[in-house]
């Protein structure tokens, strides 16, 4: 399971109990019975998330037909390894990524870059995801710039070759992508005659992730990073490694489905039930197929990063409503041998971008991050929770899910949700403010 | 010719007619023949070393006979590769480093360490010309650790095949240098049981750059840096491309030799001359070999990283004492290809860590780094010469040359270098205080 797959508790659950995590796979999972935020965004229904979109004041480039996107698509030449110079290191790739230049202000100063850093899957699905860069757009008059994460959608270094083994995989790192977005976003800037735009990058889930250390390592990039559900504290010892499923079995706790049953009654049972409400709702299902499913977003790579950087340690404690298991690093590093041919590096992610007393290091060092995160998100235990500094800002939603402040505005969104993206925008209106008058001092 | 070779002007101009740029080259040229502030430290001047460094109130551990050094030699294991995960990558090497313990103070809190983050030369040489650190160990009860950069000294990733063609040398870059810190610095501290313990990072010249750079890449690891004339704006248009060679000239005329020759003198004789001050005191050579000369510190793999990452424009104006020449990226990239079978990435360097505008990008983002320069030394004028905010402070002394501030004290120190010295320490214990105070906060 990927950080990014959890917008429906039940399926991450079940998921959690057989898989290697990765976030988005559980929202994955939930997106095609969703109707009110729905996730993922095939050519057919366009035309609602454009009417979404034009209720709430956007309007997108090309929309005008019921299968225009809204958005372009646009290659770039990549180099496949930025930290060596190998003879293969030059080897160029198609780099994909989608503009939307539609609310864009040229003068008098170029308004700001909006840029998604993409994750583990096909970038059109976190674009057509992220409603809420759309939504705020026009106020800013931002151009949208969406970046597709190598190794997935159309963005494979080797062709249909890209994950035959750990020779092209190997390339497939956090680190590689960060230096994908800053190449790519300079380059973008000196071809639009816009290189003192502000850049903000926006992120859920590992893309979120992806967003608070790009601002971190990229400072000279990106003034500024709005991270939502990003767990970029799920490492080594930081957070409790049965935070996610606390998480979960309370948010059952809640549940009317579960409550229904009588006591002592099978836990598979009720996860079924419960499971039903979003994969069932016409009762004509008797089991899922939680494992060998279909991946339309591409997001079997996640499996790779999981044993290679992302070892985000989980367990599930005798409190649970599952039964426990317990975490072995020594059991991963086997799984990840007999199944990729590589051993993961355990603390190579604490080591590269730290996590260890966050509130300490980033309190006098940094600025301008937002880490969004709701409560009933399981994700939200391996986040930041806690204001950092006066511009390390921690926006915390006791009600929320996987970055649903993401997702298009509606006239359904509860108060908290509206309120928490009122504060976002408040923020980022702030930054630029002081990006604009820093950048007109001489 | 590397950022760290600039002691002497003299070698260092003539060298830049005719090889690529190393800040040390120049300083190893001119340290055999310099008796207050050699540059570096064979076995036989280890006696003359601890004498000066006695007086100063340094005290060295096993320092006890003539031939003794002040460190001890260690090897870390390290991997080749930090950012691929390709069957490659996980080759291990022998990465050097020197420890003193003498001054490191235990209890009751950890007293820092004090890192030098090698450059291009065998780590042994950077370590006994960085007096400095010896010299204010004492008063902090700082732990010394002086890390040697991959590919140069013994910390060959392949051996003596290490050089031998981009498939070996293409791991030589700043990015797995700085990582190399940061696994090391991690990894020592977890063996040390000093966690807690903050890091500063101390470079001269290139070794500058690589710590400013490490503070701004790895906060987590290293809570400050002293950059002492770090050219980490020489890079792309950031900063005039004549600036080294206006420097030499500008210390040419204030120079008695070359001015008591005639009007019209050839300049090649007038460079002879000056040169001779630090090369032929003897009067008994009657040429320099410039090229292709003695490498006792094993910098030949600046060349390689001049022809991948460190594209440092310089030119020679009309206004100069020596013939002008131009800067050509093109000129550049066929020489690169031609020699090394690599082409150089010419922008990448500001990609990766900024640069153009540093001023107002880390205005509001970073903190605790101290850049010292010595106008005098050509290499200033790459440097960053005025504070960018209340923890990111520029240290500028009229008369200094290159990282004079990092040489052991001498009662024979003017001033200004002293007070220079003294202003460092009082910064220093600065960030280390606060450092504590935050740590001691629950």
């Amino acid at each position: 399971m990927t950080p990014s797959m959890t917008a429906a508790v039940v399926p991450a659950l079940l998921l959690l109990l057989l898989a290697a995590f990765s976030p988005e796979l559980a929202a994955a999972a939930s997106s095609s019975r969703r109707t009110t935020h729905q996730r993922y965004f095939p050519a057919g229904l366009a035309s609602l998330h454009q009417q979404r979109a034009a209720s709430s004041g956007g309007r997108y480039a090309a929309a005008d037909n019921g299968t225009a996107k809204p958005f372009t698509a646009h290659y770039f030449p990549q180099e496949l390894d930025h930290f060596t110079f190998t003879p293969n290191s030059s080897r160029v790739f198609s780099h994909k990524y989608l503009l939307n230049e539609t609310f864009w202000r040229r003068k008098p100063t170029a308004g700001p870059l909006f840029v998604y850093t993409g994750n583990e899957g096909d970038i059109e699905w976190f674009t057509t995801n992220t409603g809420f860069m759309f939504d705020i757009a026009p106020q800013f008059g931002a151009l949208l710039v969406f970046i597709e994460h190598r190794f997935y959608g159309e963005s494979q270094p080797f062709g249909n070759d890209s994950s035959q083994s750990p020779d092209t995989l190997g390339y497939l790192t956090s680190t590689q992508a960060l230096a994908d977005f800053a190449v790519l976003i300079t380059s973008l800037k000196q071809n639009l005659s816009a290189v003192d735009a502000p850049v903000v990058v926006f992120g859920g889930s590992y893309g979120g992730m992806l967003a608070s250390w790009f601002r971190l390592k990229y400072p000279h990039v990106a003034m500024g990073a709005l991270a939502s559900s990003a767990p970029i504290l799920q490492f080594d010892d930081i957070s409790s490694w049965s935070g996610f499923d606390d998480t979960v079995t309370q948010d059952f706790k809640m549940c009317k489905i579960i409550d229904s049953f009588p006591a002592g009654a099978d836990v598979v049972e009720k996860a079924f039930a419960a499971a039903s409400l979003y994969y069932n709702y016409t009762g004509d299902q008797k089991c899922f197929q939680v494992e060998g499913g279909d991946d339309p977003h591409g997001l079997s790579g996640w499996g790779w990063q999981a044993c290679t950087e992302m070892v985000m340690p989980m367990a599930v404690s005798n409190e649970s409503m599952f039964p426990p298991f317990g975490f072995s690093y020594e059991e991963r590093s086997k799984g990840c041998l007999a199944n990729y041919g590589v051993r993961p590096r355990m603390h190579w992610i604490t080591t590269e971008y730290g996590g260890h007393k966050i509130d300490k290091v980033l309190k006098r060092f940094g600025s301008n991050i937002i880490f969004s995160n709701g409560m009933r998100d399981p994700w939200s235990r391996g986040g930041v929770l806690k204001n950092i500094s006066s511009s390390i800002i921690a926006l915390v939603t006791e009600k929320g899910a996987h970055h649903l402040d993401f997702r298009s505005a509606t006239k359904d969104d509860p108060d908290w949700v509206v309120e928490q993206r009122r504060q976002e925008i408040e923020i980022i209106h702030g930054w630029i403010d002081q990006y604009n008058k820093d950048i007109a001092q001489m």
